[in-house]
């Protein structure tokens, strides 16, 4: 099942055309899509009655954040060794480092974002994955139970505030306005057979600068959920970005970042694509 | 004027009582505490007209926090100069280092906390500033103006996660439930003197732990809200917890750390005072 948000409208998306949620469930859902998650499995089974012929086309411009407004956003860093090798970073063992991207920052599928002045801008396609329970002190085995669904997303890095200062925290670079698209729409974990090994790369004007498979992540989605959920209950509509893997612009000689123009392509493969293009703030 | 959440409901403190908001106002304002922000200039207007013949007796313990569900919580490291040299690291020149308290450490001012297992829990008095407006690209002279209110805060910190790893973020560590309690209620700027020059402090068992002003701020009240608002929209009801003076017991010679059985009370001066308890887990 594909889940959406429409224009600030939850959708379920069937073929090539959008169901509205509250008007085909009479008002059983709100139009809310944050709100969906709350009844995630109470939705899922009116969901899947629902039929072909209630679809109507929508216009892929018109795809936001499928969770616009969660009550917390982790993002996970260096959680792919050789992303953490090109970061100059040992790996982690115990469990990888974890930040936020403020919710500002969270955005649709197409997108135009300002690059700020001065800033050396990078790209970090991941899996993103949003829960559809509360989820506090779970197993890594009951994991994939608690997850709504899985989207792609780029977290879009500005990389001297990031790392600026005594004792760098990656929240405020990685959090300008729009540097958290992710989408175009949230698939279910049924729908993938090994949800645990997804295909997620990025390019640019048709160059591949990421390609990479969610099966090298070095702490699985399962154990992001076990461990985050060891610290801090997450919540129904919570979003996790799950890092990156290599090919980042920070780690390349020479290093490169996005200008203005640009049209940086995200993919993951049983999903979808994202698109961004960049001008000068 | 006194604005606090009395077990989920918004309420004006007047005196030694409590006047229910949406009962008060009939309907026109919430119940709902985090919803007041919304609409922060047109419920003070309204507040300044409601008289003390309407409050009724409360109970300390029904404090909850008063900023219960912010869409982005901030928070400030290193930002007095005594506190970032106890903790070994160098003044912060540019901005001080930005993390978050995720959401679901958000607590109210008497509570009970527990200590997680095989970790090492600190203190950090802090002033905390709840945002009336929404506020992008502000200057620091226009800056008070967009604060709701001032509230004492402890950004309660578990060292052990806080430090480990190849990149340490301070989130997640600082992000156990009920590590962040806030209160006992939101004072107004107008209250203040000067709202830069706060009395801040905390003992445990009467013994003086912190003791600091606000006015040794390395970035003020006013600083901090430019230089995050360059970043990201602030938006109205955020909460940024501000950064702690020195005392902590991380930078202590013998270290130490919270224990079962301990009492922390965090004050501030002209707002109130918080109570936290600890148990073991």
């Amino acid at each position: 099942m594909r889940f959406a948000n429409v224009s600030g409208r939850a959708a379920l998306l069937i073929g090539d055309g959008a169901v509205d949620v509250e008007k085909a469930s009479d008002g059983r859902f709100r139009a809310d899509p944050q709100a969906v998650y709350e009844v995630w499995d109470e939705f899922r089974t009116w969901a899947a009655g629902v039929g072909a012929e209630e679809a109507i086309p929508f216009d892929a411009g018109s795809l936001e954040a499928p969770a616009p407004a969660p009550a917390q956003v982790f993002a996970i860093g260096l959680n792919y060794s050789d992303h953490a090798a090109e970061s100059d970073f040992e790996a982690p063992s115990q469990f990888p480092p974890v930040f936020t991207k403020f919710r500002t920052s969270l955005a649709g599928a197409c997108t135009t974002v300002e690059l700020p002045p001065g800033g050396k801008v990078d790209w970090e396609v991941e899996l993103v994955a949003v829960l559809g329970r509360r989820a506090h002190r779970v197993s890594a085995d009951e994991a994939w139970s608690c997850v709504a669904g899985l989207a792609v997303g780029q977290d879009i890095s500005e990389r001297v505030s990031q790392l600026a200062g005594p004792a760098p925290q990656f929240s405020l670079g990685k959090s300008f306005p729009g540097f958290a698209p992710f989408g175009p729409w949230l698939v279910t974990v049924d729908e993938f057979d090994d949800p645990d090994d997804i295909e997620i790369g990025c390019s640019l004007d048709g160059e591949v600068l990421q390609h990479g498979r969610t099966g090298d992540l070095l702490f699985s989605v399962p154990r992001l959920i076990e461990g985050l959920s060891r610290v801090t209950p997450l919540l129904p509509g919570d979003v996790i970005f799950t890092g990156t893997p290599s090919g980042v612009g920070l780690g390349r000689v020479p290093q490169r970042f996005l200008q203005p123009g640009d049209e940086l392509v995200s993919f993951a493969r049983g999903i979808g694509e994202l698109r961004q293009r960049f001008v000068q703030a």
